[in-house]
């Protein structure tokens, strides 16, 4: 279980590699280009698309286990590959069921898990329409004000409006045994108008029943879509008090870039050590942390010099991706603030925060 | 200043990269195989020996600044390179006298900077005999007990045989417009037989005297020595309570390797900081820690997997540096341990080191 797969080029597999490197793990990664972020840290590389089957199965026969950084790719492939007797983590059939967001929420409805009511036609308006496959970062949901709005088109589904007080998330763990642990929930924030998360929070508060209770939903979900590796689960704090799941993901996410720097064990390390057997690490939270993304503010070359130079300083880690052109809004790398006391840590992000809109090299 | 040109693919190289990716560095690595461990990660491989000048130069042309991980190299190659213009940190001139070890200590003896006594011939007897050139990890060091020990043979000098109480490690880093700031002195711990360092503890004590004085004498050396980038001092505490410069190394370090969790900013980080023109992070403590060496046990291909499952749990931090071989001695990683207290990570040491000898597969 030495050599592992990652199916995508991006971020996620990027701090993958960083973070399985020590662990004695090596590396292969199919994405388009060879100067793929996580693709120039592979040794490695298998060109192809995300949607090309053979690339999936020529990865998983170099491999000693595969995995993936992103959801969008064929799960055919994957169960191509399964069916050689490759081993794929999380399994091809978590994929099935988290590519349709309406039977993903509807798994977990019928467990008994608190998640927004759901329909197939509205049930009233306001309501939220979401597409049931291929939305991410805010693209695929809307709300309708009315039966007249136009909407997102077929293959939708609804959910009730709430009235979100809060959001969470819980990054959740699961070993090839079977045992989960969860991390300490997070506090996420979102830029309204792109709604992509511009800021994570540890801890994700001081009210330690609603922190627990979170904790509780999410391990919940997480083993009723099973697979093995961390899944990220999103939660709502409604303004009625309830604790609900707005989406899962299976693999590292957003939420968890913090645990590199705050957690005992980075949501990185701890996938790669669940899906390659190793005994799992520590989730503990070992200080204070917030994470801002960086988004782009320009089209052009990244001006990557000037970023890394301002975002220096004592408690600022820097995150770049190495991704070749900004556009507006996109990601473009992470920082972790870390300090003594939650209130630090924030005082530090406002002053930080209108330092890190990424702008092109002139 | 993107563009790092690293000469050696070995450890110290490899987690230069893991280190930098992050601030949006990219690498290049002249070594002789594109498997070595720093050449697996780098994007750009220049395929060659370290004494090569021809390669030297290909890497520097690719490069927007060139740094090596080992002395042991074409300084001749790294002036060529600087002479057509290209950014060598440190300065070749530095390396010209690191590789002479008693150049290197006479041009301390002549800044007044405390070192053990030295001689051309032996001023008496039990005497330290070093090879001038080429010597490391206990190579290249002799004791003479008498005029008839056989020895190193030529090119070598003498050293009085100091009474050693303790050894002390200090990285000094200094950037590009010469300031120098130097991490918390370090414990080093010898294997007696193969005179290879096996554990660094830090802080080096309690003694805050003795450790401030430490520092000077590591920043008053590194500061003689010159160069941009990071340096390793070591020192001796001899039994008369004198300190005393060993041996300097104008690059990241094993003393240095704990600070990866330990400290506030990694020596990796830190020499690219320096040499790429970022401003530099703070040296500070975290918390203790103890490092640990992975030495070889046996000969063959390593067992990682089955190091990397006990190596595994609270506080246990694994540096895998991915060799294909492994052979008695071997450096084949490290581990850092972490905890609440100096005491708590020592008893956790003496635990763990039972378990760090490296077996080869069966």
């Amino acid at each position: 279980m030495r050599r592992i797969g990652i199916i995508g080029g991006g971020q996620l597999g990027q701090m993958m590699i960083l973070a399985g490197t020590p662990l004695g793990l090596e590396f292969g990664v199919l994405s388009p280009h060879d100067d793929d972020p996580a693709a120039r840290l592979a040794g490695k590389h298998v060109p192809g698309s995300l949607h090309d089957e053979e690339a999936i199965l020529r990865l998983a026969e170099w491999a000693d286990v595969t995995t993936y950084e992103i959801e969008h790719i064929s799960v055919e492939g994957l169960e191509r590959a399964a069916a050689t007797g490759a081993r794929i983590h999380p399994d091809p059939s978590v994929l099935w069921l988290i590519n349709d967001k309406y039977a993903q929420k509807r798994a977990l409805e019928e467990r008994g898990i608190p998640v927004p009511a759901l329909s197939e036609t509205p049930a009233r308006y306001p309501v939220v329409q979401k597409a049931r496959r291929g939305g991410y970062d805010g693209r695929g949901v809307a709300i309708l004000t009315s039966p007249d709005d136009p909407g997102l088109g077929d293959d939708v589904f609804y959910e009730e409006l709430v009235g979100v007080a809060a959001e969470f998330a819980v990054i959740v763990a699961r070993d090839t045994a079977g045992s989960v642990l969860s991390y300490p929930p997070v506090e996420m924030h979102f830029d309204a108008r792109l709604n992509i998360c511009t800021r994570v929070v540890a801890p994700g508060g001081r009210d330690h029943h609603l922190l627990a209770r979170c904790r509780q939903v999410a391990e919940e979900a997480a083993r009723a879509i099973g697979g093995v590796g961390v899944t990220a689960v999103e939660l709502f704090l409604t303004t009625d008090g309830d604790v609900l799941v707005n989406e899962l993901a299976p693999r590292p996410h957003n939420s968890g870039h913090l645990s590199i720097e705050a957690h005992a064990t980075s949501q990185f390390e701890q996938h790669l050590r669940c899906i390659a057997g190793l005994p799992m690490g520590s989730p503990e939270l070992l200080r204070p942390a917030v994470m801002l993304n960086l988004l782009g503010g320009a089209t052009g070359a990244p001006a990557v010099q000037a970023v890394a130079a301002r975002l220096s300083g004592p408690g600022v880690h820097l995150h770049w991706y190495g991704k070749r052109e900004v556009r507006p809004g996109r990601k473009m790398g992470h920082i972790t603030l870390t300090g003594e006391t939650r209130e630090e840590v924030l005082r530090l992000a406002d002053k930080i925060e209108p330092l890190t809109s990424v702008e092109a090299e002139s």
